[in-house]
Parts: C-alpha cells; sequence; structure tokens
C-alpha cells in the first residue's frame, strides 16, 4: 500500500512555501485592549505590545502557558520596568514550580529566540485545567490585574473561562481558534529550533529504534495529528492553508480515564509508568488466538491485535491479568487507533510525511515508537511518522505569535 | 461533506451485477471426502452433496452454524434415510437450545429456500467458541463421526480447530476465506429474504427513528463492515469483485472485554442491558465541558464527545458513575469509533451506502441507532447505513452456499 506523493494543486502550492525566517518573526504581536474589538478578536496594528508577553492554551485536561522572557533589557528600560512586571519575570522564571500543580517544562525552555525585534528565552509552563481558579488567584497574588488588561488565549477553555479571568483578574482573553494556533506554533518551533523534529530510524525494530534529527524544513504537504484529551487531524498545504480532516474522541483522555478505571492509578506519569511494565498480550485477542497463525490472505501477521480487551470477558484471564498489563493494553489501544486513523487520512489526503503531537506523547515512548513502527509497517515503508520535541505547547507558542486573521503567507517570502 | 456517488470504472463495473437469482442457488454445493484436494480445499463437482447441509462460522467469540433442513424429503428418500441423518435433522429443528451454551436463533429461520433444487428451511445456531471441546463431544454423541467425512468451514476457528474436528469425530474441514463467504451469504440472504435489509428513517431523531425496509436488490457497490470481535471493513463492487481496505481492533469483543473489566458483568446481554440503561455523558468529556459550548468553526456540536472516559481521571467524578453509565459510554465509544471509520472508508471510496452486520448488533439498537445517525449527520445525508437482520451469520451462510474458487460472477446473468 505505497502512499504517492502528492502531485496536486495543493502539492504545487506547498512547494511555494518553504520555512522562511525572514520578516516572520517581525509581524508578531500581542493583544491589549486597544488593538482588541468589541468581540475581544485582536485588530492588526503596527505597534508592539507592551510586556509581558504571553500565550495560553487552557486545553481539556492540560492548561499550557508560555512566556517570553526579554534577556535585551537595557538599562534604561530596567529603570522604567514596572515593579509588578520585573516581579512576574523573576517568579516565573527563578521558579520551576508553581502553587501546588503548575510546572515548568525547563529542558524544553528556547533560547536566543527573536520575536518582534526583542532577543529572550520562551519558557513553558503547564497546570491541569481543573486548577484554573488556583491559577486565578496566584496570578492575582502576583500583581497580574494591575498590569495586564488582555492577554492571547486559545483552546476551548478561551471560551469557557473568558469570564473568569475578567471577574478575577479584570482581563479580557483574546480569542485564538486553537488549531490556527497550532500550526502557527509547529512551524516557528521548526524555525527557531532546529532540532525541533525528530523520527524513529529503524522504526520496524521497536526495541532498538533511536530517534533521529530531521529536517523539516521543507514541510509541506504533512498531516497534523494533535493528540490532547482528544484527537484531531488536519491536513497541511502551507502556512496558511489547511483544513480539518478528521477527529477521534479515543485520545489522552481516554488513555488516562480508562487507565485510572482499570487499575487505579491517579496521574499520567502513573500511568504510563504502569504501562511501560505491561504485556497487552494478556489483555488483547490476537490473530493467533483466533487464527493459530497468521490471516495471511490479507497479510494480517499473527501477532497483530484482532480484538482489544477480547480475552477479559473470560474470568480466568481476567483473573490472570496485572494492573500493568491492563494499562499496556490501553495505551496500545488508544496508540493504535490513533495510528490507524492518520494513515487512512494521510491515504486519503496522498501526504506522505505525519506530525504527531500534543500532550499524549509526553514521556511516552511506547505510543513514539508504535506509531512509527504502525506507519511504516502498514504503508511499507512510504509514510513516515514525525514528532516535535514541544510536543503539547504549539497551541501556546502560536497564540502568543499570532496577530489577526491576517494571512501569514504574505510576509513569508 | 457530500459524498459524490461513484462515477468510476469500478462503478460501473457494478452496475452490471444487479442481484439476480437465476442460476445463483443451483450452483451451490458443500463439501466431501471426494471433492476437496489435498489441502482440503474443495474441489469443483458437478455432483450434490449427501446430506447433511451445515455451514460453520468459527469466530474469534462465537461459532455460528447454519444448517439446511430439506423439508421435501419424498417417501422413499424417508425410508431409505440413515437413521443417524433423522436423528441430527430432529435434535437440531426439534430444539432451540443445545448443551449449556448452544442456542438456535428460531427468529432467523429461513423457510421456504431453494438451495440445489432442494426446497428446505435454513436454521440459525450458535455458541461460543471456548466451548468448542463440549461440542465436538455433543457432535460425537449425536452420530456426525459415522455420517459425515467433512464440513465447510471458515472464520480463523477453521485453521485453529482443524485438528480437532479430525481428532474428535474424523472430520475434515474445508476451509474458506471468511471474507468471501461473508459476501456470498449477504447476497444470497437479500435473494432469498427480501425482508432481509433495513435502515432507520428519520435518523437524526434517535429517539423516534424507525427500522424501515430498504430495497438492496442493487446492491453495487457498497461498504461492508463486519463488526465481530474485530471489525473489517471491505467494499464490494460486484459478487466476486471486492477488497478489504481497512480493520479495527475495537470492536465487539472491547465492548464486552471492556464492560466485563469496568462493571463486573459477565455476558453480552448484561453489557448491553446495563448500556440501555446509562448515562455517557457523565463519564465522557464533550466539547461543551472543554468550550462551554460548541466548537462552532469546525461545526462540532456541543453534546459531541471530545474525549471517551473524558472525566474518569477525576476521583469525584468517578465516585459519581453507574455501571450503567460506564457501560453505555463502552458503547457509544466502539460504535462511534466504528461509525467514523466506516465514514473515512465510504468518502474514501466514493461509496454511499455503509452495511453493518456481525453479532455486535444483536439486541444492540443502541448502537444501530447510533451508527445511522452518525452516518446521516456527518455527511450531510448523503451516506445512508444499512442492516441486515441476519446480523452475525451470513459467513456460515455463506459457508454452505460456497464452492471452490469458480467466479461466481459468470453464473449471475
Amino acid at each position: 500500500m505505497k502512499v504517492p506523493v502528492a502531485t496536486s494543486a495543493e502539492m504545487k502550492e506547498a512547494e511555494k512555501f518553504p520555512l522562511n525566517i525572514s520578516d516572520f518573526t517581525n509581524l508578531i504581536e500581542v493583544a491589549n485592549d486597544d488593538n482588541m474589538d468589541k468581540n475581544n478578536n485582536v485588530k492588526r496594528t503596527d505597534e508592539y505590545m507592551s510586556m509581558p508577553w504571553f500565550g495560553i492554551d487552557i486545553g481539556g485536561t492540560l492548561t499550557k502557558l508560555v512566556y517570553f522572557e526579554p534577556k535585551d533589557i537595557t538599562p534604561d528600560e530596567k529603570n522604567t520596568e514596572a515593579n509588578s512586571l520585573r516581579k512576574i519575570r523573576k517568579f516565573l522564571t527563578k521558579n520551576s514550580s508553581y502553587g501546588n500543580t503548575g510546572l515548568r517544562d525547563t529542558h524544553l525552555q528556547m533560547d536566543d529566540v527573536d520575536i518582534r525585534n526583542r532577543k529572550g528565552s520562551l519558557h513553558f509552563i503547564r497546570f491541569p485545567t481543573s486548577e484554573m481558579s488556583s491559577f486565578l488567584s496566584l496570578a492575582k497574588s502576583k500583581g497580574m490585574a494591575d498590569l495586564v488588561t488582555a492577554v492571547c488565549a486559545t483552546g476551548g477553555g478561551a471560551y469557557k473561562f473568558e469570564k473568569d479571568f475578567m471577574h478575577e483578574l479584570n482581563m479580557k482573553l483574546a480569542k485564538f481558534d486553537e488549531l490556527d494556533t497550532l500550526i502557527k506554533g509547529v512551524l516557528f518551533s521548526e524555525l527557531r529550533h532546529t532540532t525541533e523534529c525528530y523520527y524513529f530510524n529503524n522504526a520496524r525494530d521497536i526495541r532498538n529504534s533511536q530517534k533521529m534529527a530531521y529536517d523539516f524544513s521543507r514541510p509541506y504537504p504533512f498531516i497534523l495529528v494533535n493528540v490532547g484529551s482528544g484527537v484531531s487531524l488536519l491536513a497541511v498545504y502551507g502556512p496558511n492553508n489547511y483544513k480539518r480532516i478528521s477527529g477521534t474522541s479515543l485520545g489522552g483522555g481516554t488513555f488516562l480515564g480508562l487507565c485510572c478505571l482499570l487499575t487505579g492509578c491517579t496521574s499520567y506519569e502513573e500511568a504510563i509508568e504502569l504501562a511501560t511494565k505491561g504485556d497487552h498480550t494478556k489483555v488483547d485477542k490476537l490473530v493467533k488466538d483466533i487464527y493459530g497463525g497468521d490471516y495471511a490472505r490479507f497479510g494480517l501477521p499473527g501477532d497483530l491485535v484482532a480484538s482489544s480487551y477480547g480475552q477479559m470477558h473470560n474470568k480466568d484471564k481476567q483473573g490472570k491479568v496485572s494492573r500493568e498489563d491492563l494499562a499496556n493494553a490501553t495505551l496500545v489501544t488508544i496508540t493504535n487507533n490513533i495510528g490507524s486513523i492518520a494513515r487512512m487520512c494521510a491515504l486519503n489526503e496522498k501526504i506522505d510525511k505525519v506530525v504527531f503531537v500534543g500532550n499524549f506523547l509526553r514521556v511516552n515512548s511506547i505510543s513514539m515508537k508504535l506509531l512509527a513502527y504502525a506507519m511504516d509497517f502498514w504503508s511499507e515503508g512510504s509514510l513516515k511518522a514525525l514528532f516535535l520535541n514541544h510536543e503539547g505547547y504549539f497551541g501556546a507558542l502560536g497564540c502568543l505569535l499570532q496577530f489577526n486573521n491576517s494571512d501569514i503567507a504574505e510576509y513569508i517570502s
């Protein structure tokens, strides 16, 4: 099942847009009270925004926050920098945890980044969306309400929590679409962080496959699979030319929810750790459990899962599986389903690069290697699974970079 | 997302083959020792097979058996009918349960059926594949070993249990491919049983949608979705022209296995009954739980499931869901995933009829109505979900009808 490389008009169109640094970063602005219309959509202005610069992506499970720390502050600026702004900068950059549940992913920090002619570092912070009220209290206690009148936000929570931001912090949310910002974030990261993209070489040999850098500088077209609580699949043909082609509700939230129910675990990290030690073949029914071997006529190997959890209607078999086995089966089920849907989308769109992002991939090399294997095996090597280091932060990053309704393509030579 | 009706060469080819009764049923034969080659594949012969006529489909969870009862036995025949043959006929047709777990679906019985110029009734019997050894003992006790030297079998178990049939009953299995027999069974049923095919009218209104007869006499092309323990998806262009286009391991075995784990239930019937009384919206995370309403830009309604089991990482929420809610969520998750994959396949193949079969649909109107809804809603009315009354028996039926490697098309005018 070879996937032909697209020769369509879309493909040709895509070729016009290699990633290009020039101008791209000069046109970034964030929102303030003055450049938003009455629906809190950001109006295009030529003025730079005042600090601090944030992007926030309020997802179904996690809230992701990207903060730009300016590193080129002149002595003059330092003298005039508001006390509260300095306080926030120091609070965010000197700590790696905030309150009880906020965390900074220090290993993801991006230094020497130019945004709107300012040089600085990008910091990546996350907390559970269920802790939004603690976040708002903390932000209030740090003086955010006095300093910032508007913040760029995306994800469903930008709508759901809009009133809470206004009520608690007197802060407007400038709402950007989560798929628009996702793509902007992905493209910016690849530009600014040449070690961003990777694949697994030797993908067919899951135990020995290795992470390898991938040159994603000519990205188009690609399938973008965003695995958060649920899953969205996009076909991206150019910096401002994409479509949402599919989605599934079986995502990271399903993995975690089912693992909590089946194993009594209480966190994503614990679920992943359990899954790492388990064996799904005790839980699932494999092709060989039904056929006694391969189902050769349709190329289905004996080790393929024929029915996920397919042995668990049997009380005896139930008694023989461990929490680890159940967690592993859950991870394999969700991952393979995502892989299969992604492959069908790639086939439909005649696209050979499939980029997986989203926090489901965090500390989850099992899923990444399985996806790399599945893409390679079922396409007979025609499809390539790609991954990005900043996994779940592209929406928040794109939000920090986003500007209103302007066509980014016209600013890319 | 309108699905264009296919105008391809395949579509034109398909038009050549409306279902046609003439000749079709005169060419059916079953296997015996004389017409099988050394690999137990059936050789084409012109001789009629001796009774009894069976087809058996040994699946991952259930074994399905179809038995042809001749109703046109002449007094002469009656006198010469072997005692053991009569005993088997009476045993099968006078009972509706066999041993501890065998059941005859009496409501599915097909009367006045012509097969190979014999007139009779088709009986539909099932038992769990895990009870194979009891079945073999029972068959032995009824004298099958003396009477039958070979039986037509399909499903993975035709391979897995081949040696057991030989050892226990001295019986060869003539093995047919499960997808070949599935299609033969579907086409025969529609021919012989004009009330076989149905759809749900008013599909958007799940509570009030009604089962309605559908004229499937010009069936091609259609997508055939077989939901057993796992799921296979075929594109069928003519009586002998089809391809397997996709599959998923999230099938009926997954629903039952997960329900047993999550609710402690012990049977499919119990799982369905629980699911009928539950509410998945307490278990899943909906679009409106994330957005506060619809995600309008991409047409995702607030009631859509964004993340299956997406609330279950939260201990408080876990404490508030019932076994019924968990069973309902499991049914909705598996059903919607199958629906989504089927829709993608239909879209790829440019086919507008999607036929769902397999025992996952037995006593399961929730799933059928959900599939009818999903096909209609997401395709804006272009796709039609169709169902067949004999749900899971088509493989076994096709097996009873099957003959060796001949092109069925040449026998259909």
